[in-house]
């Protein structure tokens, strides 16, 4: 069905809040959550709500309040205190982007959290104030390393952002060659995946959903996908959690926030990332292929388009979950 | 033929001379040529002296000092003056190295260079510091974005380093489906290289070496690996050249060097890095495939067996020319 945007905004914050987390919190949840069902994104917008209702009943309530553990001018390790990484990151990002404020660099690491939803909200929260930076979070090992039988690493994302006039130019990926949530509705749906994606518990190819989920999933694009993969994993690490998180808790968030003013003064940086990003689209298309598009520019136009519109997409059972959710609060 | 590596050492310190690369410019030169053919690199070792030969001839000798056009206390931005770029990244990362000791961290920049060999070195250069870092080089236009008929980006390394208590972990790779000295390589020698690499001057992909080198390169890993070569031309667009550059000069090289002890002041770092990459070993190998190796283990072994031998490899041919261009210094 299709909701409006503020009544979609408006049933997260009342299910999240329904599922014992505060105002504060909610709002920071459901901006982002709202933010992904604006840009199109089948997994990553309200549904998620349920998710992270699962995980909480699954592991119950541990939640301390987020602490700074270290800090110095240029940088901060924070516990997240088991809370929601929707939460977790936007305060670490947010962390990171006053610090390069005043230092004009800034690393900020959290550890303790999970579910930490699209990297690229993160970045962008950077893009908006002008800097660029990346961040990466690392999990707990569902993904085989190039050449391995089984599972050693998180599906780590990493995206990068860069302010433009415009748009901003984010990249923001998984580095395993599936996401879990994929996985997941091959399964419900009872369809296979694509070849080459998964293997089984004895390490042997398999298109089988269920048998993927017990056995591991491979990285995206062979030894350096691998490896970039290992890269996100070992930055994780410094965050000071477990170094291979052991379930859906203790995973890590790490943001480089960069002013680029620290290099070009002048300020001159967004029009430059423009002039390159416009250059890059001019390329002539592949013989019957659209206009070439830099990273990030479907969902900027997706995200226009579900402005225009007033309203974005949720499953009707999704919907009526979420509602359910919400109602405990009222009945609280 | 085999040489002892003092005696590569001195001949390429001494070819490189012949050139007119000052002694302290030819030294670190020499230092990474000999390191790459210790590591066993086919195109990264001695030969490259021919290659800085011949650019050199091409564009003529504009070199300047390497300067520092602004800085500050977590940054700076270095022009290279028109230097090889194995002398501008040595000088950069050096400088971000002291500049991170100092501050935790720090971002450095330089423009006006080209050739900057193996990223793998300069990150080396940080571990050894006991830094964590990652580093970027732009080119000139040779590698055409996913679902482009023609090049807009460069072959675009990038490299992440980490200190262990042994053997680093560091993960260097090209964006590029295939290196420009393979394309090379394969010219010479009359042989196709591999389908789904490159595209003619058309647009339409080929495995002709020639219609290759005045096509385009397609970049690795798809739509994701087009987007990773998009974010390093983006970072190096922070260095002030052109954000593409016109030919082999006015390439860009950036390092963003880390303390880990920002986040984990007890310096357990590296041993967390140790213990994360023997996880990832201790993983079951795939039935009948050898050992899971971390990035970098390979080199690190081809390196130490190098050592042990006290000589690395190089064509006849090569050393043939580099003799001459040493000579050319002792007629002078």
């Amino acid at each position: 069905m299709k909701l409006k945007i503020e009544d979609a905004r408006t049933l997260a914050v009342e299910a999240l809040m329904g599922i014992g987390i505060d105002e504060k919190g909610a709002r920071v949840t459901a901006d982002h959550l709202v933010d992904a069902a604006k840009r199109g994104m089948t997994f990553g917008g309200l549904p998620r709500i349920l998710a992270i209702s699962e995980r909480l009943n699954e592991y119950g309530d541990r939640r301390r309040p987020i602490a700074t553990v270290h800090e110095t001018p240029v940088s901060a390790l924070i516990d997240g205190g088991d809370n929601v990484g929707y939460i977790v990151a936007a305060h670490t990002t947010q962390l990171a982007i006053e610090k390069a404020r005043q230092s004009g660099i800034a690393i900020v690491g959290a550890n303790n959290t999970y579910y930490t939803g699209l990297f690229a909200y993160y970045v962008e929260m950077a893009t908006k104030a002008g800097f660029v930076s990346f961040c990466i979070g690392n999990g707990n090992a569902m993904v085989a390393p190039e050449g391995a039988a089984e599972a050693r690493l998180g599906t780590n994302p990493i995206a990068f952002g860069f302010p433009s006039q415009g748009d901003p130019v984010i990249w923001d990926i998984g580095t395993a060659a599936i996401m879990q949530g994929e996985l997941m509705l091959h399964m419900r749906v009872g369809e296979e995946i694509p070849e080459g994606l998964a293997l089984d518990k004895q390490g042997l190819p398999t298109r089988d959903p269920v048998a993927a989920l017990a056995g591991a999933i491979k990285t995206w694009g062979g030894h350096r996908g691998s490896g970039l993969s290992v890269v996100v994993q070992m930055l994780g690490a410094l965050c000071g959690g477990p170094v291979i998180s052991p379930g859906i808790c203790e995973m890590a968030f790490l943001i480089v926030v960069i002013d680029p003013k620290v290099l070009m003064p002048g300020g001159e940086y967004p029009a430059r990332v423009t002039e390159l990003a416009d250059a890059i689209r001019s390329a002539r298309p592949l013989e019957g292929a659209p206009p070439v598009r830099m990273p990030f520019d479907g969902s900027a136009r997706i995200r226009r388009e579900s402005e225009q519109n007033g309203s974005v997409e949720i499953p009707d059972v999704v919907h009526a979950s979420l509602l359910k959710l919400a109602g405990q609060r009222k009945s609280m």
